[in-house]
């Protein structure tokens, strides 16, 4: 028997954060505050029973490794015994802080469980999802955000059941450019001294953010954030530096990018200087099954 | 002993051409016309004498199977014994028609060259690369323009030896906008209806276009060449007649893209609407050592 689930997630951008380590990767993660992007990633899942399990992983028509899918997979899977393929599609460059794995995941897990049958609760989808990130090191506080939808604010870290988040749905036109070279997640989160600078500022942004959630706001605290850390380059700042002029942009965490807002067209005559654009708009419903 | 090449190779985009089959891959090609990029793939090759053979190519940081690649490392290392890492990073998409597949042999062959000192002549890089392309199915005729930079016309397909290209210096400023998904050339040339349609369309430009060879007459005959083959969807279609009003746009091939020229702008306001947007010139140096 073939059997079918389709699902999709929204990109997320994280625009400060905090990182919160634990042992247990469902505690793990980080506070923080973001937006979720209506680009993101649409999977689907295709299982037919067989003797011998396999996971065939594919996106954008290319098979691939995609160790965080792979593993999603496997464990919403379990112990059945199926050939499973994952079609995933999406317009969202890789490493560039638009949390492209993190909806990989996440739009994988509801995919198959659709495919499936299997009714896992939505909270123990996404809480497979955000460990399985954790554990592979790509991301810390993507997942449950983009299960939600709309302009976050996490105050606390982990998978659903330890999770506090708040969300607040929000309209924007959105730039998203990309201005340098892809900044794998795992190798600045494996940097010691990267990490003490981001949890030196991250978290007073939160508090502070806390106080007056709005996307003006989010963006004021997100450029402070980047250049405060130096985790922006000069180039980056250049380009947030440069957009006050037209709007407000700020970097996206982790990626050589920002996501900008204003008018559309001189912010675009600004960032084709730099690199890539992309437009896109505020995902106010979270991933969800198809 | 370590040692290390490195080599840059444009991205190129046909506008319009018609396949030649030969059993002879360094025979096989197209004939036709297209621009290079100034945007293109850069590559380090390190090579560490070994015991054993190795290759692995890495992809903006990310290890790939990189097949072309892959196979032209091969066939430039020949017998000797290395460990080889091919680094090769790019700004450009896949499978969108700017022929990185062709940039990413081209630039490998230099590079692997030029690490092991070997000084295998320019030409036969070049064939290689072709060969190596025409065999995986991945292009036809974008690595001989490649390593010419300017504007071509492609009057006799095929490796060096046999091609026959006429070059021309232009300056333009360019778009390049995704607003489909990727358009993989194997699919493409796989199909025996697909093929038969260029080629009733594509000689006629060919020959057209000798007789005028601007980057104007290039623009509207690539236009005239996506629609009578149908190769372009309705929304690169639309795409191409909007852009009209602020300049002159064609569809890269083969990829959901159009590559334009015009009033940036304007053009960048209207593409925003489609996909993703970079800008870039055109590169009158061909491939290169660095």
């Amino acid at each position: 028997m073939v059997s079918e689930g389709e699902a999709f997630c929204p990109g997320h951008v994280t625009v400060f954060f905090e990182v919160h380590d634990d042992p247990d990767p469902r505690k793990k993660g980080s506070r923080g505050a973001g937006l979720c992007l209506d680009l993101g990633v649409h999977t689907v899942a295709r299982v037919r029973d067989e003797a011998r399990s396999s996971i065939d992983v594919i996106v954008n028509g290319r098979r691939q490794k995609a160790e965080v899918t792979q593993r999603v997979a496997q464990r919403v899977l379990g112990d059945r015994s199926c050939e499973v393929k994952i079609l995933s599609e999406t317009n969202l460059p890789v490493s560039q802080g638009f949390g492209v794995s993190a909806a990989a995941a996440l739009s994988t897990a509801l995919a198959l469980d659709d495919a499936l049958g299997s009714q896992v609760p939505r909270d123990e989808l996404v809480a497979i999802a955000h460990e399985t990130e954790v554990e592979c090191g790509t991301g810390l506080g993507d997942v449950v955000p983009a299960s939600l939808g709309g302009m976050d604010l996490r105050l606390k870290p982990g998978a659903p059941a330890h999770a506090e988040v708040r969300t607040f749905p929000v309209e924007a036109d959105l730039l998203l450019a990309v201005i340098g070279p892809e900044m794998p997640t795992k190798t600045v989160l494996r940097d010691p001294k990267k990490v003490a600078a981001i949890n030196r500022i991250g978290g007073a942004l939160v508090d502070e953010f806390s106080r007056d959630p709005t996307m003006e706001r989010l963006f004021e605290l997100g450029a402070r954030f980047a250049e405060g850390t130096g985790l922006a380059d000069r180039r980056v700042l250049e380009v947030i530096r440069a957009s006050r002029m037209f709007g407000r942009a700020t970097m996206a965490m982790l990626g050589n990018s920002v996501v900008a807002t204003g008018n559309r067209e001189q912010l675009a005559t600004l960032y084709l200087k730099f690199g890539t654009l992309q437009r896109c708009g505020v995902d106010n419903e979270g991933a969800r099954v198809l």
